[in-house]
């Protein structure tokens, strides 16, 4: 089969593999109809993942048809329809059992990280009936594919762990794919302000189309003064970190009202400062996390019932035998545009 | 009326001042009878509290008796028993109505910081109504002191910030008198473990009796890997910061499980490296915060009913007039082994 392999820092190649096969009872063999590329995948790339061995086949998200399943699996059979975690959980374990999936110690974030992943025609999935999700009937599968990680991640680590309510002021900080899905799983929850912050105006442009109140561009001027204007001085009640660098995590900081919440989604590869010299008064709360995708049937219905478009993150199209020119139309972003990109295999 | 006066880094006399007067129609004046010192004066006599400035009345504890009240004070009349809130609030601004009280847009924490305090013979109080409390009739007057700061700190910074649960494993690092209020507190929620830290045995022998399950010394080899050791490699569901510097904030960091939260309760006078291309995917939650005092009614009623032995922290007692000597006994606490100290007026 054909399969997107990374082979350490800088190299990726389209190449043959043998279609996997079933290692343990509880695995399924899904057959990819449509996958993606992340940011994560860019990560991997440049060698911030030391985790990822070279070798191994990228993307931990994606749609398919259930091909095969091993002895253990009866709650799909060959032919279902399939939505992909990027979160394998054996459902049974200390941290499963409390819905910390992306902590289950035979599970967790393995797609294309610690076994091969998605960017093929075939995938094999460890504890299948706890990693897969059904398909409705007559359900958008582009759509979908933004459930394997994107919307659940912007969804779970932003809105939910930064305490989004009801009249209350968020600040995400990135309109990237991740700020956008924050952006627009916020609005489920009546926020009275939603401020995107950016250094790119295209990407500032598709927030405010998403439903941003406000857009703040950080390469002009102070970036934290401008928020606290808008905010009467007092600073969000949210301010959801959505990049991964010192920067933007200061900025949180800078911007978080007395009483508020930083939650970080970003992935971060070194140390940042606390204020704490000065945040230790400030009653505020900080969250991390990977998403547990706890959230994903959840978010189907929302999809389902269009209180939330998923399907306009999506801005190019490719083939699985184009997947190179993805990966370049997806790193150059801020050239192209792109922000999710649909691999049709 | 003789008062303990600020006079710069470094600088204190006991001297005599005018008794204070009702300067709004909402404040009281109170006849102290008892007071203590906090690690806070200390911190402002070392020059760290740049808000308090030379010739103020330190102290923002105590207990007294009603002498005055303006004419907008109807809940307390002279002659009553009254118990002080280290934390003025007005009970009407937005923050009072989320129960933030330290962040009253016209209180805070004022008392022995921007106005005078309670080191002295009478003190005005702004806001009485609402930064007051009624003492109940055969109430212990020395254990109450214990409820103006240092007890609601440590449970609402430490204990309920930190989400201490039944069954579950708790670190506190620094056995200090925040960090033993919090290690009181605590168990009204049956943790399973409460693992002090401290770099003084003598400070960790007192947690023992106070009910910590297992201490550890901190200056004897690596306090992280003997909290990891004692949790079965798993770290604690709440590391509670009851010190204030980078070395035991990365401690509570260092020994947090996946899914735990950190509650910092330390005054931080810089800030403090976050481990975050680590913590970000760890599931951590980090809060900080000023004491509210809400609980305060609460807490008196668990000391009432003798479900915290409050009185226990106080170490040492001494005159007002020999409040030199006791802030030498305090600030030498390695050596005398004091934790509270009590001064009666």
């Amino acid at each position: 089969m054909q399969s997107l392999v990374y082979h350490g820092p800088g190299l990726k190649t389209l190449e043959e593999r043998d279609k996997p096969l079933i290692q343990a009872p509880t695995d399924a063999i899904i057959r990819i109809t449509r996958t993606t590329i992340c940011g994560t995948d860019l990560h991997i790339l440049k060698g911030d993942v030391a985790t990822c061995k070279p070798g191994t086949v990228l993307g931990h998200e994606g749609v398919g048809i259930v091909d095969t399943v091993g002895p253990g699996v009866s709650t799909f059979k060959p032919g279902d329809r399939v939505l992909i975690s990027c979160i394998s959980a054996c459902g049974r374990c200390e941290f499963c059992r409390r819905s910390m999936y992306s902590h289950c110690t035979t599970g967790g974030w393995m797609l294309g990280h610690t076994i091969d992943g998605t960017q093929a025609e075939f995938v094999r999935i460890p504890h299948a009936e706890s990693s897969l999700h059904p398909i409705p009937d007559g359900a958008d599968e582009e759509a979908l594919v933004m459930l394997s990680d994107i919307l659940p991640t912007g969804f779970e680590c932003g809105v939910l762990n930064g305490k989004v309510k009801p009249g209350s002021s968020v600040a995400i900080v990135g309109s990237g794919p991740i700020g956008l899905a924050s952006l627009l799983t916020a609005q489920f929850f009546a926020p009275a302000e939603i401020i995107m912050v950016d250094v790119d105006d295209s990407r500032l442009a598709v927030a405010q189309r998403f439903g941003a109140t406000a857009t703040v561009n950080s390469a002009q001027g102070d970036a934290a003064a401008q928020v606290m204007k808008l905010t009467g001085g007092r600073g969000v009640d949210t301010s959801i970190e959505a990049v991964g660098i010192p920067a933007t995590f200061k900025l949180c900081q800078d911007i978080v009202a007395a009483g508020g919440t930083i939650a970080n989604v970003g992935v971060h590869g070194c140390k940042v400062d606390l204020d704490l010299e000065r945040l230790w008064s400030h009653n505020v709360t900080i969250t991390t996390g990977l998403v547990d995708t706890f959230s994903v049937p959840m978010l189907l219905k929302t999809v389902q019932s269009k209180r939330v478009d998923a399907k306009q993150l999506i801005t190019h199209r490719f083939k699985l035998t184009e997947i190179l020119q993805a990966y370049d139309t997806f790193s150059r972003a801020a050239e192209t545009k792109a922000l999710k990109v649909i691999i049709e295999v």
